[in-house]
């Protein structure tokens, strides 16, 4: 298969991409660090990228971004941030990718388990990783030709967990290998319109 | 208690304030009906109207919209349509609300049972429903003072069945009365971060 991986420079998007590339021709996408680059906040970029990379069989989103912090001091440009960038910036990467996307490709999104186990200062994040969940089962049921559409909802990545952790109390890390099964399942298995959570 | 109930001459508002009207001093707010307007895309109109009404004990949304329609024609704005209405306007009314509203109050949003049960057309309000009931999860463990949030998901309501069950196949109509009962369940009830599902 032919696999555009946007995010590929990512903590989780590197270890994807050396399992994908034993097995798969790897597109490696990233903000500034691959040779095809997207910014994700811009749908002229990600049609652009499209129009590079030409017919694909799957595409993997490993990117996205949104406000953490407190909640008092949160504006309504902090909620869109994450709004351009996790939410929509995954969410035009299908919309985008659905014309140029073989016959029973997949897209594969990420969310996250604050979608479901919230946290202090994780609001937008809550809010946001329930939209793509949410597109991924409404867009499931109108893809054509056969092409699925998943998302990895992962915990808290042990790779993630020294930097991260404090802000997550209770939350169990979970190895990288679990989280790359997350993916596996969404790009070479069968289902569509799942949230498949990869948790500690 | 003092009840801003926005939505107020909607389908579901107009049930809502006949009951809520009977216990509390509901204040009625719409786009364009009521002596009390707002306008839910526009944060300092929505901040201009709690400047008006002052401190409150509820606050009760029944509004917003989104794009409903073809997948293929759906454009980035079409999705925005609906962040902007029925996501970003009902959050927005909480993170301005969430300054004057009184000890152990409640906001009550509207979601939509299309969150977890999608129709063709219908993945904007999917979209949007989500995005809704995960800021009522991650706001809940954020509010100060004892203020509750809670998400009423109704189902098609038999008042609009007529109207709308030719888009909404198998799904059974709702009663309004059972509609109304989530809402109560909200705000006069003891629960916080809760989708409350009214389904047929």
């Amino acid at each position: 298969m032919k696999i555009i991986l946007v995010g590929a420079t990512g903590t989780i998007g590197r270890t994807l991409f050396k399992n994908l590339s034993q097995r798969h021709d790897v597109v490696p996408v990233s903000h500034s660090k691959s040779d095809i680059k997207v910014d994700i906040t811009s749908l002229a970029s990600i049609e652009a990228m499209y129009k590079t990379v030409g017919p694909f069989d799957a595409l993997v989103s490993v990117v996205g971004s949104a406000y953490f912090g407190s909640f008092e001091a949160m504006t309504e440009e902090d909620l869109y941030k994450g709004i351009r960038s996790k939410m929509m910036g995954q969410i035009n990467l299908v919309m985008a990718g659905k014309k140029s996307i073989r016959d029973n490709g997949s897209f594969s999104l990420t969310s996250g388990i604050l979608s479901e186990d919230p946290i202090r200062n994780g609001v937008a994040l809550t809010m946001v990783n329930n939209a793509v969940n949410g597109f991924v089962l409404g867009a499931s049921v109108e893809l054509q030709r056969g092409v699925r559409i998943n998302a990895v909802s992962p915990g808290l990545v042990e790779d993630s967990a020294s930097a991260l952790g404090a802000a997550f109390p209770g939350h169990i890390p979970v190895p990288m290998e679990r989280v790359v099964m997350g993916y596996l399942k969404s790009i070479e298995g069968v289902e569509t319109g799942k949230v498949i959570r990869i948790y500690g």
